[in-house]
């Protein structure tokens, strides 16, 4: 991997957005915007297609990036097809962003030209609700700035664009520091999946000794095993395929349960303190309700499009359990998780895509074909711009 | 009220448990067992028809209790209708007592003749499990002993029987004192009505200005409205009916929502911090979560016995808020609210009924005209008794 290698070079393919001035350097920015070489959707069918984007020239409090690496969240597929409402095309994806700042804003002080960094999945809030100064921005009461496809209210409501790109412009606030220790490839999706996982875990408070159950075993479930294992916890995998059962074992996990087999869960009845939750499709909770402690929780992480099956609140009642939700994680938790991933070596297990990968890539998510992890190596993106422009 | 009344004296009428032997003082118990007038069930469509119960001596570790008042909880009703599921009968409901010490055991250093005291929903438990030494018996691993209806391990298995009766006898670690200042009449919904409400608010760690959700009006609730003020919240009540927003008021509430209403549901959105839901029929909670703010709760109390609507988790997610049971509390919880009740001045609103209006009572608990609880003065449980003698 290249964290280190130069922004790819103006192309000369039409540059979104159109406002062209944003490559002329302006009172308060460091220098002109630059030109980045991207991929990303131009209608809900489009697929993924070359593009230019101009990113704005750094601010004063701005960080520009030299992306390295980006992860491909099962979120980007919804957003770039349209499934999950209107958007506004083009639309490059991607908040699962490692890289190396290439310039900094004039009032930036924590970082510096060369060092190697991550962008999740906010690129700003309000930083004034009690949700941000509590250091929990992807709760923000006035609505966070996605890394992509959100109204950028302090860059004159421009359209975000993702991490499938060369470079970045984000806010100092929002960028955290990657350990050096680490793959920068397979510190990519902690961004995203482990830093979802990873806030429950912690907002739960597990130690050393307690027992996590995780359902589901993808991009986010994987990492929550690697996380609760590195936190002490006995770990849980409850899946409907016997199939992957030996993976699971392999990331980890002290035990495997066939969430169909009503004797196994049996089995598991008041076994587990916490439960993570990483399936998005409607499920059945009620099960791995029975399956918790007193006291002990039930954290969903995915939002199915279409209905739940309903909770019995009897297991919730009987032994005071709850019932949550949890979204990503705040700045300040991402540094701790990428901290305590670098003190315990834990990355996510990815398989590193071309950009002309992106589409089949995509399809393999949408089929479950993928352990775990898609991360796209940003230098392939200048190869098909280029033949795009031939 | 008269708590220092003397024991009834025994009764002519069929002794139930038929077991005589109780009767009589055996090793390791303070004299003999005690008839006991009481009011029950003896079929699923009986009604509570006048009975006489044989209470065992007073064991080591027991206390005999001289029942004064005795809440009537909606839960009775379910119970000797055999609503939930099948019942031994007969059977004598009641678990919101206070009455007199009138005989101690050798090993009941506690206790002594005389004091107020009072007994709740449990009369035993394991004492083995996390959850009995953690001091929260009502989460028992190995089932907690009920007050009523339950299997008496202890005991020889034999039923409990609860307190619509003149006197009672129980193990000193499942009796707790009641405050000398209260109306001992009103103490008596604390035990179940009082205790259940405010075990999640001390969950939830509710203090000094935090804002309180309170769904449903009833015998719960409006204890949840009681105890939440005096913890020092914001008290806003939830009712679908305009005609309970007086009463709301009345007791203390700051604000009433009709939660039919969408712009006042709309009003309230993210202000909550905790919800303490009383409603035991099924009903929407997601209109209820979008009033709760980041990080917040909603406690559902009831067990409806049909199937709650869906949640929608994206609330729970986008907010990381928690849907979660509670059950009653524990003993030690029990003598926390009590102190606590004494100390802000808090007891139920109740209504006393004598032992021949009980069964004019359910009725009306039913119909929901209750303000807000029915306390049964067990003076009066002699003269039916009496009456059917004769």
């Amino acid at each position: 991997m290249t964290p280190g290698r130069p922004v790819p070079p103006p192309l000369a393919r039409p540059i979104l957005p159109a406002d062209a001035d944003d490559l002329h350097g302006s009172p308060g920015t460091a220098g002109a915007g630059r030109l980045a070489a991207a991929y990303g959707a131009v209608s809900g069918d489009s697929g993924l297609v070359p593009l230019t984007l101009a990113r704005r020239a750094p601010k004063d409090d701005d960080v520009e990036i030299a992306i390295a690496f980006c992860g491909l969240c099962h979120s980007d597929v919804h957003a770039t097809r349209g499934e999950w409402g209107s958007q506004n095309y083009p639309l490059v994806p991607g908040h699962e962003i490692v890289g190396t700042v290439s310039r900094v804003g004039s009032a930036v002080e924590d970082f510096s030209p060369g060092d190697l960094v991550g962008v999740g999945c906010m690129v700003d809030s309000c930083r004034e609700c009690d949700s941000c100064l509590d250091g929990l921005e992807q709760y923000c009461e006035n609505g966070m700035t996605g890394t992509y496809g959100a109204k950028d209210a302090r860059n004159g409501n421009s359209i975000t664009q993702g991490g499938y790109s060369s470079s970045v412009v984000v806010d100092r606030r929002y960028v955290v520091r990657v350990p050096r220790n680490l793959d920068p490839a397979a510190v990519a999706p902690l961004l995203c999946a482990g830093v979802t996982t990873f806030s429950p875990l912690r907002h739960f408070d597990v130690e050393e000794g307690d027992v996590v159950g995780v359902v589901g075993l993808g991009g986010l479930g994987h990492m929550a095993v690697k996380l609760a294992k590195a936190m002490g916890a006995v770990v849980k995998v409850f899946t409907t395929s016997e199939s992957k059962v030996p993976a699971a074992l392999e990331l980890g996990a002290d035990e495997v349960i066939l969430s169909g087999d009503k004797d196994a869960m049996a089995a598991a009845n008041r076994s587990i303190d916490v439960i993570i939750d990483t399936v998005s499709a409607p499920h059945d909770l009620n099960p791995f309700f029975r399956t918790l402690r007193r006291d002990g929780a039930l954290f969903q992480l995915g939002l199915p499009s279409e209905a739940m099956p309903p909770v019995n609140p009897g297991a919730l009642v009987r032994r005071r359990i709850a019932y949550a939700g949890s979204l990503i994680g705040g700045i300040a938790e991402t540094q701790d998780m990428l901290d305590f991933c670098s003190e315990h070596g834990v990355v996510a297990d990815i398989e590193l895509v071309r950009a002309d990968q992106l589409n089949m890539a995509y399809d393999r998510m949408v089929a479950g074909d993928v352990k775990y992890r898609f991360v796209l190596d940003t230098s392939t993106l200048q190869a098909p711009a280029e033949e795009a422009d031939a």
